[in-house]
């Protein structure tokens, strides 16, 4: 394929599809990638579960949210996410919001999520948690404006990963297989600091001299191009 | 379909299947739904397992347990739960009794069940654990009569989810995919609270405000439409 | 089917096949049942992992641990705890002995594994726990003789269940379908009882007469028949 | 088969597979066999996740990492552990490298894993571990030279296991089942001892005598035949 568009949208659809077999996205997710046409456009599926997103799915939205298509079909309330983080981040290149379960507990309390195995090196030294409720009061806890998208986005600093208190999180990255691999490891990384805590010790987390070395490692495309084709070898998307 | 019983019925036999594919049903839990055409009447399986359930396994009640158009088929025991909640809840139009694992350890405990991330908030802010022994002392546990299910149905209150101590709950809704959308929730969230708990940490719980706006989010129907069709896309009832 | 043997052979597969898709055997434990033609002979396979098992797999035994046709196919080497408990105890139809997971650190511990929820009832009020150690020394922990298997089916005394340190469990019951359901939920109970443990919190165990109506009602044949009939759906013998 | 390296390519192929299936190899882990031709030589598959690996996969390589065939296609990094242990002890016929989950905490903490209960017998009683930081400071993690492969097997000495702080694990055997045998119950202890220490108690461990004699049960051929066909049963390699 040497159309980038659709080898993009192909790559966002397989994604869906992958963090779902993982768990990492239940119904609620979602997986975006910027347009390589258009640094100010992304696109990410209409309002659909992960699973059967196709790529005929997605929609291509501009960071005010607006679809340039025309699209009747109804988008993601939430794609304020995308478009706040892509706003403030031109390195970001793919973005995905979830709620994969082992990383609640670390929004909603004091513990730091850290690094404690090199696959999960990617998701950074210090993960940030974003609480709406300090800015913006009682809400439905749902990203919906841009307003408060741009807070997510200077709490998700430079990093990868930003946590949000009550929610989820939101991962972003380079490359679209760069945020599958720090989404899987992220969710791993929390289940295992989790069961460490719970035996009453204290992990030894990587140090950051050994975050930075493994995060050149994994990013390397031998290791990018094994994960991402052991997990999609299942998948196979309509019209294939 | 414009025929709404079969339609429901439809739905009910679903409902069944996707709870059994989320482990929140096991061999014996079950879903109702109240007649469209008789409010005073329900729809529930006869006595089966919740994965095989098809419209035609449907019978239809009164509130005092009697099969109106005489099916012989044995009926579920504890049909019970489901006309006391119907009779004490005019605004109740589908009803589940599960013993879905990580909601137990909130009925044997003095611990309380709370929504510690948005998904959950249809579960309520405080839900109320019924002890079966407190007014009928030993029992085998099961909801045989109308007595024991109405003093249920006092203690769910205005809620939609009611624990049964050392048995499992009762969620209540508007709509039988409201019921499925809080039974999912109510597990995931009783999982990610003894999670939280077994690190030694207090959860920070939503707040009043926040449960109030996300449930009624969660309510609206693309959320309802967006997770009962991402559930429901492999199941295929026989007939169709 | 009117051939008693046949019939009960077929039972044992299925039994074997369920409690390996519930997780409870591993590839290395196995279900008998006590020939209705002949009280001092029980049927058991031949050594395989109890995923395959089908009746042409099935082997008849003395109480002594001799196969009464030549069978020449190699038979478990634990053949005797079977043979053990149907000596002991009359009553007993069917056995089961497997290494469930969650029951381990009952057997390894001072934790007693008691009924938290009523679909428990049948494990019993006291489930005590065989320490091979304490009257043969150090072994490989298998029970390979007939002294072994007396000294556990002692301990079983009158009950369903006892525990192995180190080992696993053994199930008995009047049944191979009685057997299977405490075999499911015993596992589901000591999951249960842990999660609960884990949190800081001692659960509230059903008390003596609820775990005395609790059993009754579940070995109704409306309960045994649905909980087989749920979990051998998928199930299909070799020439069905 | 009378080809022993083809039956050996074969084993380590279903090896792989074997132990995706069990969440024991995710996308980056591997297993390897020593030549039976040249004691000198290792087959391991090329730089490819663990599921879809089949005898034409494997390659052949010296103790420095190179290839004997010159096979253009890219290796795995870390057959350097594998290397260094087949230099180290020549009883040592198979290895594997994994990110087992549960046996992560182990390596992060001063927590000892020891064997709980008999299946467990063949990790040995004290399963030393690993840091590559203590002599090689600041790394990805990766063990990708013979020297920390050295310093890798030095520390595994006379043992089977040797865990890898925040990394995974090496397992050696003398036959690839018994590595595929080791590692799947070497997760399950881990899991096992976890949920015991989570609980706030110090499980009893097998004593010596019991983990001698348990594991010259364990490697007896009957069992290790029953477990690999027991868990190969469902797995087809491409061509047969």
């Amino acid at each position: 394929m040497s159309d980038p568009v659709a080898e993009l949208k192909r790559d966002v659809a397989i994604a869906n599809r992958i963090l779902a077999s993982h768990g990492v996205l239940d119904a609620l997710g979602h997986v975006s990638a910027r347009s390589p046409l258009d640094p100010s456009h992304f696109f990410i599926s209409r309002s659909l579960g992960p699973e059967p997103v196709a790529p005929a799915d997605l929609q291509e939205f501009t960071f005010d949210g607006t679809e340039v298509h025309g699209d009747p079909r109804p988008p993601y309330a939430e794609r304020a996410i995308h478009a706040g983080i892509y706003a403030a981040r031109p390195d970001v290149l793919a973005v995905c919001h979830n709620h994969a379960p082992s990383v609640i507990p670390f929004g909603i309390t004091d513990l730091q999520l850290r690094p404690v195995f090199h696959m999960a090196a990617t998701v950074g030294e210090k993960i940030p948690v974003w609480d709406i409720a300090a800015e913006f009061g009682d809400t439905d806890l749902l990203v919906r404006s841009r307003d408060q998208a741009d807070s997510l986005a200077m709490t998700l600093d430079s990093g990868r990963v930003v946590l949000m208190r009550g929610h989820g999180c939101a991962v972003a990255g380079a490359t679209v297989r760069e945020v599958v691999f720090t989404c899987v490891y992220l969710q791993l990384n929390a289940h295992l600091q989790l069961q460490t805590l719970s035996v009453g010790r204290e992990p030894r987390y990587l140090s950051s001299g050994e975050i930075e070395r493994a995060t050149t490692t994994l990013l390397q495309p031998l290791t990018q191009e094994r994960t991402w084709t052991t997990w999609s070898q299942r998948i196979t998307l309509p019209d294939e």
